[in-house]
């Protein structure tokens, strides 16, 4: 058992329904750990004389808060992060396929799995939903440095059976019985879960999609993750090679791959209708502001997604994405809102990286917050961490205000410590293993 | 004489019209400085022979380019950077003006000029056009602060004399005498100079605009910076208040106030025509896209004013503007190009903050690259600063890539050093005095 003594901050629902009630706010707030799990968070004049002789940790000045969850993130393109040129299409085919036929090889893979999980844990993100390569080896090596440490991660191999180098396409048994293998081998494994993963309607077959929708009603453990409605060029494509369907989304209606176990990233070209149908299925989105603006995709509708009752989490889609950071990544979801004529409030936005990511994977009842039981992945945040920072925090009236500011000025030097299940997997200056 | 062994970067023209030969790229380059001045940058080999027993310091995997200019930022808004909510006339009633207030201050006001001189030397920024709050004690602070450290630093006292709270309102004399009292006592002093800085048409009588011209007109040696066009509902405000304008540039013609010394910030709501009218006057644009998306202004059409021949330069435009780092503003108007449809080249983005920002101001005889005789505003950057940036520059094959992503990864960390005139202001890392 272990005690953190500082202030507390984590949302307990939503807060378009829960309004003020729905995050907690402990100013000198004590959280209590034991054996991976949150035992109380609350404040320390009320949960200090259950301690006994439990030992305190004193952090004056920070805020614990719960880890972030990162919805949408495609590990083998930590090295065409900001790379240059071309929308959707065009930018896939120049930087990102190039980049993943590299993680064919393990030596390869595991590297960079161990350089991307680090950044993830600099950044305070303690659960992501992640793209592999094709190659079942990217998923291999993503797994087993999240393994070493007791991460709660989720991901899968790409399913990509055409339009694309051929060394990146599998084909539909090569990619179910990869799937197959890499569920028996790691689902479950720790606090690791399987997504079934055809990157979008383009590079899959129906066969494959068909095969996909099979592997994921066999496995109810398990999730499906692909991109859905992000690029006008795309939707183009996607209209040539399914005349028939309604929409975007029809087709992977039609498939079966719409239900409460789904992700999908981006759907930035969506109609309330629409966002219904996903509402309706339990389906969830992933908003992905610095991809979407680097990329020039287009302006996430969230409020309309929320309205209609759609899950919704935050990603950074890194390499599309610019940063790590989720924070950061909340600061530019502002920006998509103003530019929409429509104003991101703090609270909802730390729900979305949080207790909000948590619920789009149903995972709510492990992750998201800091009640009792659920698994301690927490942040020790410095929020004085640079000097703009430091001088801001000093200027602001209101918790909201700090709240605010913290994701436009954030960056990777305000998580000072990141947790997983109660044990300190990063320390801001520390010199890696 | 002093001599620096690194790479070297800098602009020579401006890549729309030089192409290639518009930049120079020295892997192994050999800066050298005398007096303040650059007596030679470019090859180590061609230019070691010439050193005599001047002294090298040698900087390992260092990049060393030209200071920034920011062409547009506020010095009184530092403290509601990353303010919430609402567009650009209620963030002003709202945030701006109480945080404005404070200056009449002079207490407040030269410690705040302080951190934000701080700032600028931190991400690399070496000249700046900045506008004050309407008390005179807020530009005599910032030129004192400025004078300090022989900075290249352009200011004024905002005019602004109606539409606004009482505290701030200055009248067509006070802000005359407050003006010319402010060029007598600091324009030409060091290297400082002074730019008439009426608001915006809102808050300035058509009395105090031309009082601003005849100003500008008596004094060959300064400079005029303003607002032009960022917000829709401003528009709407100015239609109001000027309902004979042919357009929103034009009430600006007709006061005199379109030339070659002045400065426009935003110019989002302006077409060929306006921009054409612009670029015959000489008058230049500012371009702020980190404020431009914060406040959900619009997006800049860079690629007309290029074509119609405006002088364009970058602006953060603190406090709406969400980072004091340029190269970080570069990444973002590659952002606004990109939902534009239009691609912003790296060689192109670094013309703009430096050179480019340089003739905007009329000064590309003193300050904008490395060209010999220029003022030695210089800075060594490590572009290995963060673990994903260093992992990104190995990764990078050309010159551009490694720009590119300076721009969309880059935080004040990548300054390692920033000199004023030849003298080192800025070291990372260094405990301030």
């Amino acid at each position: 058992m272990q005690a953190y003594r500082a202030a507390i901050f984590h949302l307990l629902d939503d807060p378009a329904r829960g309004g003020e009630s729905a995050h907690a706010f402990h100013p000198d707030g004590l959280l209590i750990v034991d054996r991976g799990h949150v035992i109380a968070a609350g404040d320390h004049a009320t949960l200090a004389p259950t301690l006994g002789d439990t030992p305190v940790e004193t952090l004056p000045g920070r805020l614990i808060t719960p880890g972030f969850i990162d919805l949408h993130i495609h590990f083998p393109q930590t090295d065409c992060i900001a790379a240059h040129g071309g929308q959707l299409l065009e930018w896939l085919e120049t930087h990102v396929f190039p980049a993943e036929a590299a993680f064919a090889d393990p030596a390869h893979a595991a590297e960079a799995a161990g350089f991307f999980i680090a950044e993830l844990l600099r950044n305070g993100t303690t659960t992501a939903l992640v793209f592999g390569s094709s190659h079942k080896t990217s998923a291999e090596a993503l797994f087993a440095e999240a393994l070493a440490r007791n991460m709660r991660l989720i991901a899968g191999k790409v399913l990509m059976d055409r339009h694309a180098p051929a060394a990146l396409t599998d084909t539909v048994e090569s990619g179910r019985r990869d799937t197959l293998d890499l569920i028996a081998d790691w689902a479950g494994k720790g606090r690791l879960g399987y997504a079934v993963t055809p990157r979008f309607v383009v590079t899959s077959s129906e066969a494959q999609l068909a095969m996909a929708a099979e592997v994921l009603a066999a496995h109810p453990e398990i999730w499906m993750q692909t991109h859905l409605a992000e690029n006008t060029a795309e939707l183009a494509r996607v209209a040539e090679l399914y005349p028939a369907a309604a929409d975007y989304l029809n087709i992977f209606e039609r498939f079966g791959l719409v239900g409460p176990r789904s992700v999908f990233a981006h759907c930035i070209h969506l109609d309330a209708p629409a966002f219904e149908r996903m509402a309706t299925a339990g389906a969830a989105a992933a908003f992905c502001p610095t991809s979407n603006l680097f990329l020039g995709s287009g302006l996430f509708d969230l409020k309309t997604a929320l309205s209609e009752g759609v899950k919704v989490g935050v990603g950074t889609d890194i390499g599309a994405g610019t940063s790590f950071s989720i924070p950061h990544t909340l600061g530019e979801a502002y920006k998509v809102g103003q530019l929409r004529g429509e104003t991101l409030d703090p609270f909802q936005a730390f729900y979305l990286a949080t207790l909000g990511g948590a619920r789009a994977l149903g995972l709510e009842d492990r992750i998201g917050n800091l009640a009792p039981a659920k698994e301690a992945d927490f942040l020790v945040l410095d929020l004085a961490a640079t000097p703009l920072l430091a001088r801001r925090m000093t200027a602001a009236r209101t918790l909201a205000d700090r709240l605010f500011a913290l994701t436009i000025l954030a960056d990777d030097r305000v998580v000072e410590r990141t947790y997983l299940a109660g044990v300190l997997h990063h320390a801001r200056g520390a010199v890696p293993p």
